[in-house]
């Protein structure tokens, strides 16, 4: 059980798709990457023409103080984006995309056509390279003189290290100006320096009004070696750029803005990319020209130029910006993407390797084994990083909260055939043995909810028939185990295709409003056993002394943590990865120290199964009559279709292209020891378990390999996970030991459990994009947020899918209802149906924003294509950029 | 009470302000507008020269469909921002800025320049615009006859009305086809009509590929006489401009894209000013060029073109860009804002004409009388507006909900020698005489909550030194209203010129934390009276049946508004306005359904005073001695300066400038009926009564005038307040009339009123700036939001200042908690000495933004100056627009 699931943010992010694939930083991909056999790496190479060179940290030195006190002084700096040194705060302001006035980009080319332009400059140092630039005919001897001192003058860099303010008074001495050549110790100590990427190269920008001279100087200097040019920069970083823009005083803050606008030119990677490669001043220019012509332009009535842009969470694609000798480095793949790149970069379920049908009988399990076997032994050694360590923590920790909060319901439900000890146990088992067998050794198994839910509904189905509950368990488990093996043996894996967004959400949206259902009732039901108590005609107002039950006060507890995390949002990570911890420590504290009568978690004190008088092993028919166990084949067949959909629809989400795996999937592999699991745990009483999908994310989450370098107001780079099988196998041999524990939970009180029931089951609901649609339904058109599904499909079809939903879960919860209850797993393979079904009434250009496309229609597509119907030029193409964004998987939370 | 705080809302504008006074719209400001004797106008008449023309509407028209089936269709509209239809889902997008490329505003440069500019044509209908514009040498008769049939096609524009998908195929078979000219029924009916002001005109930009055209063919008109051109346009407006784009295929999206720019110059205010008075091409092409100049360059590696910016929440200031013959329709004041301006439009307190001394007794008052006298009748001519009868209906729940949540707690701290029906009483009788006679109408009176801690203390005061309480207090009130007089005789009101925001909020913050800490604290002890029933050891899990209090419920029941809120954003106003009324309704219906135990609202059956056995007067000594009645006066001194700086604090709030009030204020005239109203209610034993901050707000609020044209994406203009009398004086009578409510207020429970004061606790305590101050203390430099405050001081210094807050405050709650509780008020005052001393520490610069600045430090910038410390160029100046902004009032909400 976890709290904080990663669909929810990665829903919200559908409308702002995140920066996965653009990394201009990621020059170097760690040491941790592995070999790629067949993983998909295709959109990564994608962007190597524009990653080949190295990155450049780009600062403003303005020349202040015209006349008296002439200092330089860094004002600005841009990696991806603008910082400006606020002066009167001294700090660095937030980064934010810089905002250019077109003037000053006009008179900055103007500086340039007529200035010096010096391309490889084989200037050695900060002296040389000055004796260079000021080699101008306009300059007299004794300017030039003036001019060299000056620029070899040491700059004033506000110093973050000592956090103090910048002393840029004119009174300030000036130290250690005989030696201006050598790079000082903050420039070394810069802690800039640490996000920049080795390799990385500096560009200068010097910027000013100088007084004494008669006309404009400029200069662009590309060095031919990039050098330490000094203390020139506030970073230690060899300098490949630097430009001059000086000239007499002129109105406004013409050379400021100038000289910003070159900044923001050399931090444009396609005018850095040109630029390394111009051989005049004509390419240079024609770099320029090409910025200009691609530049956005905001009216001056309609924004304010002095607003500030946070960055946006996805930068544009560079892609379609490659001229075409660029695009051709790309290699032999070609600069077109072929129609399953544009799957996969949509993030459709592309037919890859793992779910081609075979078509012989264990085909796709063989395969799944030859696949991962040659990855095994890499599954320890790349356990080997500090990060798995924490992994390792907060994942146990989840787990055993896990353990704890199903193995507390199981045993509600099923009167304690089922029991916490059990739930431990089992986990521990059966994880481990998932982790060591496993195609997908990143998934985490748990008792998820509809497990939980079908084994309530079959407890009470024997109990109705006076069953003795294990045994017929135990051959629901083996004919669950069976079922399964045929679906291995046939390869019905393949089939996961065709659940779609749809399927899911039924699923999800199902189980949400059963587990809300259930914590409201239990609650209710509570205030029958433990009632509230009301006034008699007396006693209003007198002192009751009687010792008895009381209210209780979980409700309030669960909002808590979600309150507290908003009063510091860095505490806001921490406490969020263990809210649901907190949450229960929180319920039991407040339940001991006000001492109320609520029923707690039950235990046993020793290591024995909770059902007394049980052994560990189940006894194969008990007091059943023996067709009984052929009869189980029923239940275990709808168990086997909730089994297989549970389990499925996990994998799927879990090997999605956007967690770049690099190890392949194995859902042949994933479900051939699930069976064999069932058959384990269903021997020996214990609960059964699939894959848990908010769990397992939160695994791969805590896995996450990221690039280390990271410029100011860039989010971090995803590289991949660290795919390995060792930290589940501990968590869960962890976990065995924690039965020990056992004593300390009996202090649980149950209504903490229910409430965190209940708040998964919110979390659950409000994950999806159907609760977003549900809620469109009552909003007018005008409040609607502006998601990308909606500037595309009609508002009458968002509504009638919506509805189509609704109505299929409705008839859900009715057979839920009913007595008929059992066979619901069968309805939900409906869905399928239901989805397949409605091909006939949505056009593919619809399902595709309202759902995923299934395998037939994503064939189709090519044929039809993605156009709209009509040739209509001003419509869709202009979201073919956020189209290129991968989508983030979008909801598909299980809940677990 | 009211649970909605506008101040909060008007603290999150702090870093992005309101677009109140950019009013391009209203072009009439209303019948309700009255005279300005002396209101602050200025900022009103600073935009009059960009408002003197007639409001734009403009559409693109495109033709598409070649060369099968030749068709215009409206595929954008821009009144102030862009607005795209969707074409897939049928629907106009949400408003939006507009961006553009550079180079199709380059492309539409150089065909205006080629191209055909007719200003001031004489046509008068469609056919004799297209006749002129089409009298072009490059055609030949028959392109010319071709190029006029396609022009008067009737264009397709998307129904809004009918919200049915535009029928766009081209099997369409068009109608009414012999009679192009008429406008047609839609064009007048389309919603869109009603948001533009009377008198608006539109532009038509039409573009588009056209084969058989050899050459690009620009054209553009303007009209002499705005004319309905027919069906052109989908909203029947007289179109005043007309521009064609049309030429030979090209590559891309060209035309279209240039179209857009055509569209989004004619929709700057500032190229519309220079266009309408445009006499040549070259007048023309020098305001595209004036465009060109002053657009804001979004580099293309950092930002996505395609990406859509939501409207900002503030226009930029269309001041600094007219040029100077425009600036000079301004009038006499003068391009330059005088700094007086200057802090008018800061939000500073002015000195203005009500706080001036007189130098006389009562002159303050007198001046208060003579200033309100004139706008008498008006004040009750002027609520004759159906809004205003909303507003009776708003404010009175809010007034009652007020009433019996403090009435109650005020007979719970008095053991009923205040109770519901004493503050039912006398909110009327003291509001409705307020309302009557005082300088500022529209406040509403309340006991607030200083009052009721005060009452408290002194309540407790006299138990401890076993005084008949009533007598008592009404000598305290006897005291307090002569130490008010001579407070209004000396003209003291003037002081309040030294409440600044640190003042303001260190009351704020003090009286926030009392109300959280009693509230708990009630809470806490209900445990004790009421206990929470604790298992006794053999009790466990048995019913106890034995008829007791229980626990309550009110925390959750608190909570659930705002939930329900979030659903449905349009029902969210709705609810919250009755947040308050709700929360306590369904406190109570809990509480009803499940009988709990606990202690209700404590009301007279009768109409009597709630303390048995007094009259409705007050004896003037009981069984007091007598000597009480002259020590009555130290507590007195201490309550008038309580009273002072509630009843100042308020009307400060209440007469900003920004809420632009017309009649003036009365800060002597107030105090003096506060005054009066002590002693009236101390006779006989009713609460006591100051303005109420919250609650007036939210009076005048619900009295805002607004502009009623709208254009999409705009923010409705705030135009002032229906300052009149009569709203309040109904509500106080309504209120007066509810005394009769009394047998139902018995069913509330005493902790749903706890509940709700802690609600207003926590809301007013994170209303203001030093909570988001405390914040910055526990929160790393990088994960601070962009403030104003943090551009202009350094870290260091605002930490200075929230620790010295924080140490006030503390030493406050000190004194608070000891015997010398009584003497808090004088603690108070002592913060605005403490203000004084921070005038050693800190420079008016850093004051500025950390707080408002005091008189003396007003008078001493112009000599200072507010610049930063040194001429550095690169520094705030570039903040100097955000600074033109008003300051929305930040904070200032003392709870009521």
């Amino acid at each position: 059980m976890e709290m904080k699931l990663p669909g929810q943010e990665e829903f919200e992010a559908s409308s702002a798709p995140r920066n996965i694939p653009s990394g201009e930083l990621d020059s170097n991909p760690g040491p941790g990457t592995g070999p790629s056999p067949d993983g998909p790496s295709d959109t990564e190479s994608k962007e190597l023409g524009v990653r080949k060179d190295p990155l450049l940290f780009i600062q403003l030195n303005e020349l202040l103080g015209w006349p008296q006190a002439l200092e330089w002084r860094e004002t600005g700096r841009w990696v991806l984006f603008e910082e400006k040194l606020e002066v009167a705060a001294g700090r660095w302001s937030a980064p934010h995309v810089p905002t250019l006035a077109l003037p000053s980009l006009q008179k900055l080319r103007s500086l340039l056509a007529e200035g010096l332009v010096l391309l490889d400059c084989p200037a050695q140092s900060l002296l040389e390279l000055v004796e260079q630039v000021t080699r101008v005919e306009s300059l007299s001897p004794e300017l030039r003189g003036q001019l060299q001192a000056l620029l070899l003058q040491r700059p004033q860099h506000y110093n973050q290290t000592t956090g103090t303010r910048p002393c840029w008074g004119s009174t300030h001495p000036r130290k250690a100006s005989d030696n201006e050549e050598a790079p000082l110790r903050e420039q070394y100590q810069n802690p800039l320096r640490q996000k920049l990427p080795p390799g990385a190269e500096a560009g200068t920008v010097l910027a000013g009004e100088l007084g004494f001279l008669a006309q404009p100087l400029g200069a662009f200097v590309r060095l031919r070696d990039p050098v330490v040019l000094g203390s020139l920069t506030e970073v230690s970083l060899p300098s490949r750029f630097f430009c001059l823009l000086l000239g007499p005083p002129m109105l406004g803050k013409g050379y400021h803005e100038m000289g910003r606008a070159a900044a923001v030119l050399l931090s444009d990677p396609q005018f850095q990319w040109s630029v390394r490669r111009a051989s005049n001043l004509h390419d240079l220019l024609a770099a320029l020209d090409a910025f200009l012509e691609e530049v956005t332009v905001l009216p001056p009535g309609r924004w304010d130029p002095t607003a500030r842009i946070p960055p946006p969470k996805c930068l544009p694609s560079q892609h379609k910006r490659l001229p075409s000798q660029q695009r051709e480095i790309r290699g032999p793949s070609g600069p077109r993407l072929t129609s399953a790149e544009d799957r996969h970069r949509h993030g459709l379920h592309a037919p890859s390797q793992e779910l081609q049908r075979t078509g012989r009988l264990f085909g796709g399990l063989i395969q799944d084994v030859r696949r991962k076997a040659p990855w095994y032994p890499s599954d320890f050694l790349d356990a080997l990083h500090l990060q798995c360590f924490s992994a390792v923590l907060y994942i146990y920790l989840a787990t055993v909260t896990n353990a704890i909060t199903f193995g507390g319901l199981l045993g509600d439900a099923t009167d304690g055939a089922q029991g916490v000890l059990e739930s431990f146990l089992g986990t521990a088992v059966a994880g481990a043995a998932f982790c060591l067998m496993a195609g997908q050794p990143l998934t985490i198994l748990s008792s998820t909810g509809p497990v939980l839910v079908f084994e309530r509904l079959l407890f009470s189905f024997s109990r109705d028939y006076s069953l003795d509950y294990l045994p017929f368990r135990l051959w629901v488990g083996i004919w669950v185990a069976t079922f399964c093996l045929v679906l291995v043996a046939t390869e019905a894996s393949v089939l996961v295709r065709y659940f779609t967004r749809f399927t899911e959400e039924g699923f999800c949206a199902l189980i949400s409003l059963i587990f809300i259902y259930d914590a409201v009732g239990k609650m209710l039901n509570l205030t029958h056993t433990y009632p509230i108590q009301k006034p008699g005609s007396s006693t209003y107002g007198c002192l009751c002394q009687y010792p008895g039950p009381g209210g209780n006060d979980s409700q309030w507890i669960r909002t808590r943590p979600k309150d507290r995390d908003d009063i510091v949002s860095m505490v806001r990570k921490g406490l969020s990865d263990f809210s649901s911890v907190l949450a229960i420590l929180l319920g039991c504290g407040l339940d001991a120290f006000l001492g109320l009568a609520t029923p707690k978690l039950m235990v046993p004190r020793e290591f024995k199964p909770t059902l007394p008088g049980r052994g560990w092993l189940v006894s194969p028919f008990g007091t059943n009559p023996w067709w009984w166990s052929v009869a189980a084949a029923l239940p275990a067949l709808l168990l086997s279709i909730l089994i297989f959909m549970d389990q499925q629809i996990t994998a799927v989400i879990l090997n999605r292209v956007e967690y770049r795996l690099q190890k392949g999937a194995g859902f042949h592999l994933d479900l051939f020891c699930v069976a064999v699991l069932m058959l384990l745990t269903s021997v020996l009483g214990l609960p059964w378990y699939v894959s848990a999908t908010v769990i397992s994310l939160a695994h791969m989450d805590s896995l996450r390999r990221e690039s280390r370098a990271c410029a100011p107001g860039e989010l971090r780079n995803f590289l991949g996970i660290r795919e390995q099988r060792l930290t589940g196998l501990v968590v869960f041999i962890l976990t065995g030991a924690s039965i020990f524990l056992a004593p300390v939970l009996k202090f649980i009180p149950m209504p903490v459990l229910y409430g965190i029931f209940l708040y998964m089951g919110v979390a659950a609901l409000s994950s999806i994009q159907f609760t977003k649609r549900v809620k469109l339904l009552l909003m007018p058109a005008k409040h609607q947020p502006d998601l990308l599904l909606l500037r595309h499909v009609p508002l009458t079809r968002v509504h009638l899918f919506t509805a189509i939903q609704l109505v299929c879960l409705g008839l859900l919860w009715i057979i839920k209802s009913t007595p008929a209850a059992i066979i619901f797993p069968l309805m939900l393979l409906g869905l399928v149906g239901v989805r397949k079904a409605l091909e006939r009434v949505f056009s593919p250009q619809e399902l595709l924003w309202l759902d995923e496309l299934m395998p037939e229609e994503e064939r189709s597509i090519p044929e039809k294509g993605l156009e709209p119907e009509h040739s209509f030029s001003g419509s869709d193409s202009e979201d073919s950029e956020l189209m290129y964004q991968p989508k983030a998987p979008e909801i598909n939370i299980s809940v677990n």
